[in-house]
């Protein structure tokens, strides 16, 4: 195999009460990638269609990634990618991430498959360092694994696949402001008290007890973010209104996509996801916001080969 | 029928990450009592054998447990309890929470089944109100509904029985000094770092992914407690040598039961659980602290009628 053709998705880290921990795999919003095999030593952006990000290798989370990977195998194989960015960087739908993880993907298939799938989460990692200074695996995890995702620990990196129910889906919607994950960090408290914690503790343990029983309603009932929604929501254009008009439609629950400024929402059913969006669209319409917004359901393979 | 013979089973609270939230229902260890109909209006504790403790119905555990239940019934029934006290008071292993439930399962049994299991908790928490000052139902839950349990909730209330692994043991030991439930508490740090409530969510989320899926590996790696551990466990003699020995034998990880003094261990079948015993045994008889120790699988029933 000389050339890979895939399609990255899209992912939402943090799912409410699961803070840095939790992430999603989207199914009809994601990038495509084609990468090839080049007889040049090294990594090549070649072409990044769709969005204005650096094509210089070592200032673009695709090639730092890549980059990352051949100097573990201590390869001198050289590749060219060709980027066709669909998510908007700082829309809060892991838009560096599926370019990391795709292209460690890409670049793993055409060497033979030297890595796991979860041995490419570090390598993905390092373009999301490049991206928000933080080598966070919460959007890389579940664009790589697919489904519902836990980083149980970074040190050692630990991340556990999880279950996802069948009928779940979600609905994101993307109001066209932004909002820097640095400034997104900036409102975060640095302590918490012990009783918000609990109630953190609480929340996440039922969804993921959701998860795996298949129960929404208790799905429902956990998604609520004690800690950080609270300070961060603010930023985020009539938060609560997207929210209240999400469940008045059906909706499950919801919260902040990563540091935001996407709003999601998850239902049971795609009837039901559809409605949410109708409603979520709605309200920002009525406030003259744009919007993008999206209806999907949990993609459990993550990367795909087109 | 008039008179219900029962076992009313320890429990482990906090589970180590699952502080105020998780708990753990034992098999070998807990109280009997008998439950009489009479024909005297109200609530009587006949009888406690084993411990000194209060005996008026109103500073009973039981009794307080038994009369929230019979008021919300409206009910001028009679009841006279006997208990058969094995669990300690002050052990860490829900005493209190075993003759609360107790009181509760049987007359309730003896009522013809008024309310499930899932609504005798609230009564049973009014017997941990009496004994702790707090409506806690981290043991009486488990002790309720058997398993493992999760309070992900406490307003509105929302206990949600879990998956237990069947090969998943606990060993316990309860070394013979005094910790009141309030000093245990005074110890805990009122706010905690984000960073620190980051590695409790990814633990407690890693353990419950962990009994869902019988992954014993993943259980003893998410058995770790990054909030509550390190300040608790200064009042409890020895106890990292204490884990350390356990790990050593073969336990997937331990911590401490409830606010202790008793220190737990889960393992992977009931001959390492056994030989974790031992090791544990032994390093507190080389430190000549009197102790007493148990070995049980996880009760999944809860409260058994004899």
């Amino acid at each position: 195999m000389k050339e890979i053709k895939l399609f990255a998705p899209a992912t939402i880290a943090n799912v409410s009460c699961g803070f840095d921990v939790l992430g999603l795999c989207l199914d009809t919003v994601g990038d495509e990638m084609i990468i090839r095999k080049t007889t040049k030593k090294g990594v090549r952006i070649s072409k990044i269609i769709g969005q204005d990000l650096p094509i210089e290798t070592e200032k673009n989370v695709a090639g730092v990634a890549v980059l990352a990977l051949l100097k573990q195998l201590n390869s001198d194989a050289g590749f060219e990618i060709e980027i066709y960015k669909n998510i908007k960087p700082g829309s809060g739908i892991g838009s560096s991430a599926a370019s990391s993880a795709g292209a460690v993907f890409g670049v793993n298939k055409l060497l033979g498959e030297p890595f796991t799938l979860q041995e490419l989460i570090p390598f993905a990692m390092e373009g999301e360092k490049l991206a928000s200074g933080t080598a966070h695996a919460d959007n890389v995890a579940p664009a790589l694994l697919g489904g519902f995702t836990l980083v149980r620990s970074y040190n050692p990196l630990d991340v556990i696949k999880m279950n996802s129910p069948k009928e779940l889906f979600a609905t994101v919607i993307h109001p066209q402001i932004e909002i820097k994950t640095a400034d997104a960090r900036s409102v975060l408290k640095k302590k918490v008290t012990l009783k918000e914690t609990v109630i953190q503790l609480g929340n996440l343990g039922g969804l993921i007890a959701g998860l795996y029983t298949n129960d929404y309603d208790l799905i429902g009932r956990s998604l609520h973010d004690e800690i950080v929604e609270p300070s961060r929501s603010i930023l985020i254009p009539e938060f609560d209104a997207i929210i209240k008009a999400a469940k008045d439609a059906g909706a499950l629950g919801g919260g902040i996509s990563g540091s935001g400024p996407s709003i999601f929402a998850l239902s049971k059913g795609k009837e039901i996801a559809d409605k949410v969006a109708l409603t979520m669209a709605k309200a920002y319409k009525n406030l003259q916001i744009d919007f993008e917004i999206h209806v999907s359901k949990i993609n459990t393979k993550g990367i795909k080969i087109l």
